[in-house]
């Protein structure tokens, strides 16, 4: 069976192209806030800059940074602050990204070999904390001690998040809901600090900083519910990481929940063995994959997805309509039905 | 050959006594800063407070949060925000030791199993990360930019020092002033910023600000490089962490860098298989031992960290006589002096 599944959705390409508008809306800030990233990840021990380089270079996205950049001009900011906070999200990101690496033993990262690979465990560990360092060091620049408060929050609620997760890996018990709190902690909480932040240097009222935070927040859940459907489903070259590692590693994510939830006891033994018991042979990630078919559960999942996502679409309801609010709305659709 | 090497050198018992009354001094102090530990370590998700318990409540010296309350006090500050600051810098300490576990894939830590062994390495890379969150989180309720700037700084030195120090470790060529930066970085940025915020929450002078860093630096240098003598020479039971483990991690400090400046080309040699090359057997520990007797390094390597202390004596002058300040002045004695 080829490792490829159709979700069998509509894909609406509006999507695909919302990403480059909210870039290309972005283009100046965004092309400081790299400039910033490579200027402030510099330091006398030149295996910090090369480690943190290798990922940071490796791209991504840059979903978070783009969003605190779109979010402050969402807000009327017409100043340069968003900049370097923009580029702390996005060193908490890559602090975590390190040190999941290590906690996951991933090899593959961005379509490339992974840091912990390249470097050791030991330098990712470390490099990590050293990014999450600077990245305070910039919010003191900065000197908002609204933003240390919300970005130090977020990073607390992360690790929390990420102990969570370990807690459920390894447990096809879990829960639909147990899984919602992994994601919200994990993921969404970034994507929500990255847009609250845009209110904050706006000097915007709460229920501004609140619509942001729903947002971001909703946004972040149906980021991650995709990225888990995309362990099973996407085409690895586009993926830039490897497809099936949330199978290998036992982490029990939406369409595995949904799938023993509506499956056999024959499936239920199954999904045991491969995620509790770790005991993997050829072709069961081939097997895998037919269950969450016969179930629809890659499908449904995207659903849900859609749910948050709908709700963060609402929640830029209260701003007035301007290019920015639209590559925002139109990036839910990006993150729901995006391939990557 | 016994595991336990005479340093040869007087044994002023002053210090002893020192740690007991500096302890004495901030007990009422003390007592509400481990309340606030065991309170603000606390999480929804169980594993949390329990590994950080685990490490935490084994306890260690609590030399770094004992030095903002007292370098507070000798301040003359009188209020309780030092309190929570002692917490934090408490906590980011804890969460390089974890994280240096893992790095070091030490087993022991303060007695007892190391928290990487009882809890997996991924747990203690994520509850590291809490910790250090859960810092942030607390300077903010403090509400001090300074503190939190020079929390931020130290913290992202401590990782390069790290850093740092991996690339110094299986290498036997490293130079004395390289492993005092490695030193620097790595402990004594945390003891200079302990004590500096006590200069902070009483807002005194910069003067005294920078006496008080001058005095946290060299004691923290000192701190170290008695650390690094006692791994070679301190009981066990009494060090509380495995003795050897630094020649066996290949970590190259200065005993054995004052032995492989004055040593035969055999012992050279002794210490390239050893400490570059990994290449251990049967009573090498013992034959590195014998060889920094013979050329004195444990005792001069002493004498190198009083030098540290002189200077750390000398930053305190400043300060009006009082028992706080006799227990500080005293506190150094027991640095250079202890033997655990």
């Amino acid at each position: 069976m080829n490792n490829v599944v159709s979700l069998e959705i509509p894909h609406r390409r509006t999507g695909d192209k919302a990403f480059d508008v909210l870039t290309a809306l972005t283009a100046e800030d965004m092309a400081a806030v790299n400039q910033l990233i490579i200027q402030r990840m510099e330091s006398n021990v030149p295996l910090i800059p090369q480690l943190a380089g290798h990922i940071i270079a490796a791209g991504g996205k840059r979903l978070r940074p783009v969003l605190t950049l779109a979010a402050s001009r969402l807000c009327g900011y017409e100043g340069q602050r968003h900049r370097k906070l923009a580029a702390c999200v996005e060193f908490i990101h890559t602090a975590t990204l390190l040190h999941d690496d290590v906690v996951d033993a991933s090899d593959l990262r961005r379509g490339g070999p992974s840091a912990n690979v390249l470097f050791g465990n030991e330098a990712s560990v470390l490099v990590g904390d050293f990014l999450f360092s600077r990245a305070f060091q910039l919010m003191v620049e900065d000197g908002s001690i609204d933003v240390l408060r919300i970005l130090s929050n977020a990073s607390a609620v992360i690790a929390e998040g990420e102990v969570l997760q370990l807690t459920t890996t390894n447990d096809s018990t879990t829960s639909e809901q147990a899984y919602l709190e992994v994601v919200r902690a994990k993921t969404a909480e970034l994507f929500a600090a990255a847009c609250r932040i845009g209110a904050v240097v706006a000097g915007r009222p709460a229920s501004e900083e609140e619509a942001l935070r729903t947002f971001g927040l909703n946004l972040g859940i149906a980021f991650q519910i995709v990225d888990d459907v995309l362990d099973y489903s996407a085409e690895q070259k586009r993926l830039g990481k490897t497809v099936g590692d949330d199978f290998r590693e036992g982490k029990v994510t939406l369409p595995v929940i949904l799938a023993i939830h509506r499956g056999s006891e024959g499936e239920r033994a199954f999904w045991h063995r491969t995620l509790d018991e770790s005991v993997q042979r050829d072709g069961d990630f081939d097997h895998a994959q037919d269950i969450l078919h016969r179930h629809n559960t890659l499908r449904d999942a995207i659903d849900r997805a859609r749910h948050y996502g709908a709700i963060a679409r609402d929640a830029l309801g209260l701003f007035p309509a301007s290019p920015v609010r639209q590559a925002l709305l139109d990036i839910i659709d990006f993150t729901v039905d995006r391939e990557f």
